[in-house]
């Protein structure tokens, strides 16, 4: 996903290397604003959280940031006292270059679990990372939290607020095949120069998650570093956005859309993957039985199997959806690949209609709907699908 | 798993082609008894049910079976009304060979889903199937009732009643890597010449299904197929066993020593796996949550893949740990590979721990232990590795 000159006004970025990865690549970001900005997070559920995230917590409580550190190449995850304290020595190193409250710097990382963070190259390169500060190096920032990653994720969405006043929403994002049960980590930095109270941005923040990132993943299965950070510049001149007014909504929809490109990148982007599934559940009692059913299969090493092999065995779908947990009637089961309807009433429909779903799954990109009975709601879930290289990055890759 | 000469009184078997595989290998089985015996079952917990599943559920109501009639290469599953009639039609054709009630004969199936079951072979083979019946032909029913399985599976144990009088668990069963995510089908019959009522068949079949194959899968997370038969032919001439005497208790541990050995081979003989890796959560605050943790980290892509790869990567195991959804302390995490401890109290115990754990992961066998505390529960689970040869196969598999 390529921006052309991505950027938002009231935000400067950097991107370094430092010395944690053993080749030459970035892997020391900064992004940094001239004075305390509305700030809003969203963090890991995972029991372990890793030293940043701890830090991180603690530090939106107020409601602002003034620059956000990040390292690639090492989680600082499951590394005790010494951990918390790299983060203190490399945030402190920063907000004393950047002559910043330390209070207002937030950290996060991503990477291996486990090993010491390397405080002294972090510190070390503390100037040369603040020196490259420029509104222009949002490119160098996203190319600098990679980790697995095989392209940089940026989205840029411009709306209007007031009528005409241009603002912006950027995203820049981090995470490669993080569906569920592969919980490598995912980092989101979302900044807007629309201004707005930090309530306002977190409300606007979970629900956009909700709607994009969790439907890649499932909750609860998050890695022990998944952060996604939001911040208001406030640089444009307006009134600050509020609940529901049209501004508001624009505003909502612009961070939605640029949260849906990320997702759909880092799904793509997932280790090995040659197909990206939308699959949607309908006829359910209940949108929160559809996601339950969506995010079951979703997550079936069977159905990402197959979806590799472009193997049209439906059965693995049934099964699947049989055993999320919830009740239906799999008389009224329905399963179709794209307009391709393979199973009706529970039976298979037989004819040509395997050969036809075939030539669906040798797409590139495709939809699946399970049908589970004569409800209202529906739910849908993005995937990809898992085939040798997965196995091969993933026995030896050290996370 | 070899048994030289399988057998127990009271039981004939058989196994033929009959031509629902495609090439030459046994698809059709059958177990026989003079009379109506004791019998007892455990079924899947998906929603969806094969045929034979819904016409065994019924059938095991009177709690009496006179003959076990099984086929491979065809779940029989999604197949609607016709798939109901043609187990009714194919065990009408065996009841009438055998000259037995219909409502004694127990269906079985496991294969492919969605494909008519060919109720015409079937029925033309059934002269033949009731004449190959040998109280010798066990192995022979083992290998009819095979689809992935790269070895036939089972077991035999020999143990005593009323002090001196000699019984016999025999088991056989089929299933293949069926580990969640993994939903192959099991089945598995066992029979005893041990006399009982069937009241005490069940609740001794579950209390030893629960210890031994729900440890190698998820609850609920199961094949539309999956079926678990007890049959006593009471044979040998004592009182029935009851409640809680000592031959109840020898039973139950021959029947858990059976059903263990048989799951411990269907995990080996998952797709293409190389390890196979008892987990043992220890420290919980109770068995269920224990449980709850050991279940999701064995069903963890990641873990599943690092084991493949022989990678102590351990940050894996804390991921799925806490995202088991179980509270712990972080801090008080404990993780060992057999008796190499990598992490203690939270925090990398480093030094040569890690090439002494990837020593251990070289093994065919071995253990991994994880503390999530200072409780006194804990549970276990058997399951193994994935590599590019599961891949490979369910990839193209039709399931």
């Amino acid at each position: 996903m390529a921006v052309d000159s991505p950027r938002v006004a009231g935000f400067r970025f950097s991107g370094i290397h430092c010395g944690i990865k053993a080749d030459e690549k970035l892997d020391l970001g900064l992004i940094a604003t001239e004075e305390p900005v509305v700030a809003a997070a969203v963090f890991t559920k995972n029991r372990v959280k890793a030293a940043p995230v701890l830090v991180g917590e603690e530090r939106i409580e107020r409601g602002r940031v003034q620059a956000v550190l990040v390292n690639s190449g090492n989680a600082n995850a499951c590394t005790g006292e010494d951990g918390l304290r790299a983060v203190r020595d490399t945030c402190g190193a920063v907000a004393e270059e950047l002559d910043v409250d330390m209070g207002y710097v937030f950290p996060a990382s991503t990477g291996v679990i486990g090993v010491p963070l390397p405080v002294d190259r972090i510190e070390s390169a503390v100037v040369r990372l603040v020196a490259e500060l420029s509104e222009d190096h949002a490119q160098r920032f996203a190319e600098s939290i990679m980790t697995t990653d095989r392209w940089v994720k940026v989205s840029q969405v411009n709306f209007e607020v007031e009528g005409h006043q241009p603002a912006t929403v950027l995203g820049i994002a981090k995470g490669a095949g993080m569906i569920h049960p592969n919980m490598a980590t995912t980092l989101c930095f979302l900044m807007t120069d629309a201004p707005m109270s930090s309530s306002f941005l977190r409300t606007t923040l979970r629900l956009a998650v909700d709607n994009t990132f969790n439907a890649i993943t499932v909750d609860g299965d998050t890695s022990t570093n998944d952060t996604v950070l939001a911040l208001s510049s406030g640089k444009v001149n307006v009134e600050p956005l509020r609940g529901s007014d049209r501004d508001a909504k624009n505003f909502g929809a612009a961070m939605n859309q640029v949260l849906h490109e990320l997702s759909h990148s880092i799904v793509k982007d997932g280790e090995g993957a040659k197909h990206v599934v939308t699959l949607e559940v309908y006829g359910a009692p209940s949108e929160a039985a559809a996601r339950q059913v969506a995010r079951h299969v979703s997550n079936s090493l069977l159905v990402k199997t197959a979806v590799h092999g472009c193997s049209p065995n439906w059965g693995r779908l049934v099964m699947a959806a049989g055993t999320a947990g919830v009740m239906f009637d799999p008389a009224k089961l329905e399963i179709r690949f794209d307009d391709v309807v393979v199973v009706r009433k529970g039976v298979a429909v037989g004819g040509s209609s395997e050969e036809l779903a075939r030539e669906v799954m040798g797409q590139a990109e495709y939809h699946v709907g399970i049908g589970i009975g004569s409800g209202p709601a529906k739910s849908s879930c993005i995937f990809c699908d898992i085939g040798d290289t997965y196995v091969d990055i993933n026995s030896s890759y050290v996370s």
